[in-house]
Order: C-alpha cells, then sequence, then structure tokens
C-alpha cells in the first residue's frame, strides 16, 4: 500500500468476471465507482483491469495493484455459487486463513432463517481473517475490506446500494474540480490552439477534448480538471477567449 | 506476441482515455469488441485495462500485453488533439518511427482539401513505421495495426463502422458456444447443484451464474460456454434436470 499523502489518493478498479469480458454484459460498475470516488471523495481512479474468475488471475491482479495504489476496489464473485471465488482469492492474496465472519455468518443466518441457511448462503460469509465488514442494506450478504482492498458485489444495483457504508473506511484526496465547455466544431479545427493552452497550464489544469455526435449536432466537448480553482477558472477563460475568436458557436448543455 | 495456435486464440483490450478513468464517459467499447471478436473471430478476450493518456503507461501496458495475448486492440488517442498520443506511444512502444504513413496522408488531404489540411488533420496520419491501415468509412481518419497490436478510435459509432475492415487481419480461432438459461429462483438455492454439475463437466464447459432484476422480475441466468458442442447440450440437460427437480420456473427470455 503506497504511503497516502493529504492530497492526492488514487485507486485501481478490479472488475472480475467472464460475463464482462465475454461481451454478454455491459460493465455499469467502473463509470460509476469511479464518478463517486472522484466526487465524494477526492479519490482518482488510474487504472481498470478486467479479469475473468481464474484464481491465479485474481491474486496477480491484487497483489500488484495493492501495492501500486492507495486503495483497490473489487466487483464481482462474491455471491453463493462455484464462479464466486473472489473471498477465497483474496484471503490467497493477503496470505491469510478464508474463514466464517461471524457477523456476516449472523446477519445471514437472521436474513435467510435457520431452516434455509444452506452450504450456499453459508459460503457468503466466508472471507479473509481480519476481514472487516461493508454492510448491505439491500440483499443483506455484505462486502468487505481488507487491508487497502475492498471486494464490492457485481450487481449494480446492489452495489450502489451499499456505497455509503464505504465511505468511512476511506480518507478524502484532494476535490478535483472539472469545467467543461461543449462547442460546435471539430477537434482539427482547435488542436492547434488547444495544444498552446495545454502548454500553458502544463501540469496544473488538465484539458481533454472529447469529439460528440448527438441529437444531429456536431461537437466538442471541451473538459478541465484541476484541484487549483484560479488555474482552472483562468484556464476556462482562454479557452473561451479562443473560441470567441475562431466564431465558432457555444452550446447550451 | 504469443505462438498462435489452431485452435484458442486470445486477446487484449487496452482502452485509454481519462474521460473513462473519470467516469465522465461511460465504456461502450469493450462490450461490442468482446462480442463481436467471439462471435465473428472465435477470439476470446482474457483481459482489459483501462489507462489515462499518460505516454509512460500506454508503454508499458502494449509492452506487457503485447506479449501475453496473441492479440491487443486498443481504443482512444487517435483523434488530432495533444492528448491523442495513442500512435506515437505506440511507436516508442515498438521502438520504431513515428512517421506520415504516405497513404493515410493522401486520405485525409483528399477528405479535409489541400487548404484546410492543417496540423491536427495531418497529426492523424503519423504512426508506428511499417503500421497497415484499418480503413475508416465514416470520417476518414484510419486507424492502424502494427505487429499483433490494433489501434482503434474510442468513438463508439466510429469504432464500429470500422470493424469489418479488421478482420482480415485476424486469424480466426475456435468458435465458442453458449446456451444459457433463464429461471425464477436465487442463486443460493442452486449453488451446491451447479457446482456438482461444474465438476462433472470440469474444463469443457465453463458454467456461469448471474443474479437479475428486471422487468419486476427476479431470476438467475445460467450461462454455458464451451467449443464441444456435445459437452454443452449435455450439460444443459442436466441444468435443466436439476431446475425441473426442483420445480423451479424457466423464463421464456
Amino acid at each position: 500500500m503506497k504511503n497516502i499523502s493529504k492530497k492526492k489518493i488514487n485507486a485501481a478498479i478490479l472488475i472480475i468476471g467472464n460475463e464482462i469480458l465475454s461481451g454478454r454484459t455491459q460493465d455499469l460498475n467502473v463509470s460509476f465507482l469511479s464518478d463517486w470516488l472522484n466526487k465524494k471523495c477526492g479519490i482518482s481512479v488510474e487504472e481498470v483491469r478486467i479479469i475473468p474468475d481464474i484464481e491465479i488471475k485474481i491474486i496477480k491482479s491484487i497483489q500488484h495493484l495493492k501495492k501500486k495504489f492507495n486503495y483497490v476496489f473489487t466487483t464481482g464473485g462474491i455471491g453463493p455459487t462455484h464462479d464466486d471465488i473472489t473471498a477465497n482469492s483474496l484471503s490467497k492474496a493477503f496470505k491469510t486463513k478464508y474463514e466464517y465472519h461471524k457477523e456476516a455468518y449472523h446477519i445471514l443466518e437472521k436474513y435467510y432463517g435457520k431452516k434455509n441457511f444452506n452450504e450456499g448462503r453459508k459460503k457468503m460469509s466466508k472471507m479473509p481473517k481480519g476481514a472487516s465488514l461493508i454492510y448491505n442494506p439491500s440483499s443483506a450478504a455484505p462486502g468487505f475490506k481488507i487491508k487497502n482492498v475492498f471486494c464490492l458485489p457485481g450487481v449494480p444495483s446492489i452495489l450502489r446500494s451499499m456505497i455509503d457504508n464505504l465511505q468511512k473506511y476511506l480518507k478524502k484526496g484532494l476535490t478535483i474540480n472539472n469545467k467543461s465547455i461543449n462547442i460546435n466544431t471539430i477537434e482539427s479545427n482547435i488542436s492547434k490552439d488547444l495544444t498552446k493552452i495545454q502548454k500553458k497550464y502544463s501540469k496544473k489544469v488538465d484539458i481533454g477534448s472529447y469529439p460528440f455526435f448527438r441529437l444531429g449536432r456536431i461537437g466538442v466537448s471541451i473538459v478541465l480538471r484541476s484541484s487549483n480553482k484560479k488555474k482552472l477558472n483562468s484556464c476556462l477563460v482562454d479557452i473561451k477567449k479562443m473560441v470567441s475568436k475562431k466564431k465558432i458557436k457555444v452550446f447550451k448543455k
């Protein structure tokens, strides 16, 4: 785990699931988690990996990412079936026991009732020794945190219902502010000017340029991101000047 | 580049783009590309990485993935603006010159007209020496192939328009067939039986279990994948027997 400075906190997301890799299922968790981490916690996601339900791949990815980033968030593979191997793999990655978590066991036993608390359901309370729970208000089975790694479910609606129970574990980073402007042009018409402006603000403001075609409109979204509000605003002024000089129309959203 | 057997061909996808990592933009290319590669080419995507527009990260990711997988597909970063650094980074990853590709230059010059062929537009014809073009019927600027790496644009509609021009470069792998059944139960009710069936078919059939909640229905999709049709069908029969024995309702899609 990287030493956490008070300023910049970064994270990686590890999506575990054959269904995403095969193209069968459209992932919705990356954009949700990244946006939430960014806006609510000032944590910037700097890498995402999507890997299959294969133990050795999970172990290796976790061992690599947990060293390289302040936090790692996994999604998928914590349900009751044979292909849910995240918790067991995490135990191996951290070289710790894979065992019943007492509180998780009680939560699930209460939820399903003693009679219906079968093997698959019990399995959902097994996790690495020393894990802390991330409570699940929608379907009971908790996620968990072990060191700087947070294991969340793959079903987007369940993940979203749990997200507020995650926040208490996270240090807040520097908030990254952003400004954007949508203009009626094509990228190659403004690329030279944008390069100049990016050079002027060097590493203080990150300028992104994204072409779009929607609702019959052709345009470019210019997105500015920075932790420095003054520089951000002054960069936006420069962009607006350039746009006005080139007589480019600005879209009102 | 891995030695390509006639049977199994694998691939990785590298999504290059701050806009995906920040959560601003929902990626749509992974599911499209994976599905297309799977169904049209018998190529299975075994890893996806999403990384920022940072040269050293692109170089390192490419150098790692091109060795580990038969094919690598990148998306994003081949436009005309300052944040489009994929082609230049690829040249560095392959330790080859970054130069104008004659044919690409002519295509773009013709498309924009000599007078309007500015620096940004010219930049889109610069690529690693020795690259082959992937033609773009929708907005002219071509993608390219260098060795076993294929560079495609990030805008989903443009990527999709180019995909057929990619196929000629790819060796066809073993087709993976799949069958699925949607049933009215919850995972923990069938986990034990599914484990038994997965053991019976060991590595011949991959059984995935995916809970869903949609249109007011709670259910589980069981998805079987295999290159062996006989085993696939026989596995489906076993699943259906289990479902019928447990008196679980089967949804008609």
